[in-house]
Order: C-alpha cells, then sequence, then structure tokens
C-alpha cells in the first residue's frame, strides 16, 4: 500500500510533519508512506490555471493518483486550518482521482477542534473517503517530545502503528480482490 | 477613512473582487478603499521565516497598518476558506497593528455559511473586530451580474454604500476624537 503523507505545517520543527516522518519509519515493509515534499512550492489556488496547472501542482496531482490512500497532519493556526494545507487541497478539488480516496487524519493536538473538524469537512466535500478507524488523536503539542523521542516513545508508536494497520485493513484487505478467487455466478 | 480591502480569491473575474473593486468605485469621497494587490503573491506561510519576512508580507502588514478597517470578500472552496484567504492571514497572526482592527466581511454567497463562520472565527481568534452593522450579505452568486451591471443594481449598490456607511459610524465616528472637545475633568 502506497502513503502519501501531507503535512500542513512547512516549518522545519514541525511536530506534524516529524509526526509523518515517525509514521513512515514505524510503517511494516507492506506499507510504504512517503511525506509529500511539494506542499510548500504549489503556488495559491487560482481556478484560471486550472487548465495548464503549474509544475508543483501537476506533481502533488500525480503523487496524489499513485497513492492508495492519504495521511494527513496539520496543525491548527487562529482556530482554523493552515493556509498551506487548504491551498493544496484547493488545488484537489474536482480531481477525479482524489474522489474516493481513503484520508487518515492524525490530530497531533487534540484539543485543536476547529481546524480538524474544517477539514474533514472540506475533505468530505470533495469526496474522499475519511478513515475513521486509522484516524487518531496523537498528543503531541507541548509535550516536548523530539522527533527521535517519537518512535520510542511506546503510547506514540502504538497509535502510529494502529493508523496505519487500520487504514491497511480498509484499503487493501476489504477490496475485492481479497474477497473469494473462484468465479461466482452473477445471477 | 482608509479601508484595505482584501479578496479571497484569485480568479481575475472574481465575483468576490468585483464587489471589492464596485466598493472602491462606490465609496463617498470621505472613503478611501483599496484592493490589496498583494495578496496572490504571498508565499505559503511558514513560521520560520517571521524574523526576516519576504517582501510581499512586508507590504501586506505595512498596508494592514496603514489602514483604519479592512473588508474582506472570499468565496468558499469545498465548503471552506480558500487557501489564499486563511494564508494570507496566517502572516498576520500576531501582528500587533491587526489587533483590534475593525473588519467587515461581506459575503457573496449567503448560502455558503461553512467560509463565512470559519472566516469569522479565525478573525475573532486574531483579536480583530467584526463590524456587523457593516458585515453584510450580498447575493451575488449566479446571478449572471457583471461588474459594470454591480454598481447600477440598485440592491447591489445599496447594500455597498450601507456597509460603508456602516464601518465608517463605527470606525470614525464612534472615535474619541468625536466626542466632546472640551476639556473633561477625568474626576
Amino acid at each position: 500500500m502506497r502513503v502519501l503523507a501531507i503535512s500542513g505545517s512547512l516549518r522545519a520543527a514541525s511536530i506534524n510533519s516529524a509526526l509523518l516522518r515517525t509514521a513512515a519509519r514505524l510503517a511494516p515493509p507492506e506499507i510504504d508512506v512517503t511525506l509529500c515534499s511539494v506542499v510548500g512550492e504549489l503556488p495559491l489556488f487560482n481556478p484560471d490555471l486550472e487548465q495548464d496547472v503549474p509544475s508543483a501542482v501537476a506533481q502533488l496531482r500525480a503523487e496524489v493518483a499513485a497513492a492508495d490512500a492519504l495521511l494527513i497532519a496539520s496543525p491548527e493556526y487562529a482556530h482554523g486550518v493552515t493556509g498551506t494545507i487548504k491551498n493544496a487541497l484547493d488545488w484537489l478539488v474536482s480531481f477525479e482521482p482524489f474522489v474516493n480516496k481513503p484520508v487518515a487524519v492524525l490530530n497531533a493536538s487534540p484539543r485543536a477542534h476547529h481546524a480538524d473538524s474544517a477539514l474533514r469537512e472540506t475533505l468530505k466535500t470533495m469526496s474522499a473517503v475519511i478513515v475513521e478507524s486509522a484516524s487518531v488523536s496523537i498528543p503531541l503539542l507541548g509535550a516536548n517530545i523530539t522527533e527521535a523521542g517519537m518512535a520510542e516513545l511506546p503510547s506514540v508508536a502504538l497509535a502510529i502503528r494502529a493508523s496505519l494497520a487500520a487504514l491497511y485493513a480498509v484499503v487493501v484487505l476489504q477490496q475485492p480482490e481479497h474477497g473469494p478467487t473462484f468465479p461466482v455466478d452473477p445471477r
């Protein structure tokens, strides 16, 4: 399973980006988690450019199309989503491969409910499938955990592994090709 | 009164930008409405750049600092604020001249309540003062009105003039310098 991880923060020391890198490190062999590197290079969304999108947008779309699932972690700024994550999503509205895409939303700051709710509302409106079993809160904000420490903290490592396992269960194990392989009479 | 008008859409034919340009045209002599031209040139917000902000950010901040009030009109994308308007606001979080800034929020699409609510929540969190009497709904979306037609449509012209008058009443007329000019004994 190929998972595209998208952080909503461009800060080098972002706890959300660190969480996603940790997920990439902890992922079992059957799951490839790759951090999207192009989010910070996207121009601001402009519908006039939709016909001939800038290269960074084309790359984002290609990565989304190639992914079996998305893993999003984004901070809350001033009781809202970050402009950065919303801008990335604005470029994916009406992008056909985004429709029905399984998405897990990690929340590193459970007390910040405004951005989490708004992000989910937008994802649902864009016809993504939010995988609730994989969308977990991992309280890290203010916990003073280093990135190296995340993977070693059992509660964090466990939560990340559980999220990835749940995503795998929905995306891979529940797919038709894992059903009966003998011919089923359609009548 | 100097009003900085900020559109949340970069589309050339944006109805929100057209609405703000119409406000600039209809403004009485005592009110100067200027459309912020730098919103589309802002880089994506990155807290690491806060110490030495890019020039477009410095310009945005200077324009905000110089304005007596802001007039915001922004569309709703996928049941959320546009990444563009949120990105501009992200650069203004903790910018001291933004605190207590009077802001009028125009809504050109009254049925789109998600973005309007989220925008207001963010503005309040940033300690702006939303001037409710000046924050009006002007149903334009889907009305097939040209920009030239806006100023000529009595309902639209009236709503814009009422908004500006209400903003003026709060920002200028209710200020202390419009109170008694004779010395008041503080005892």
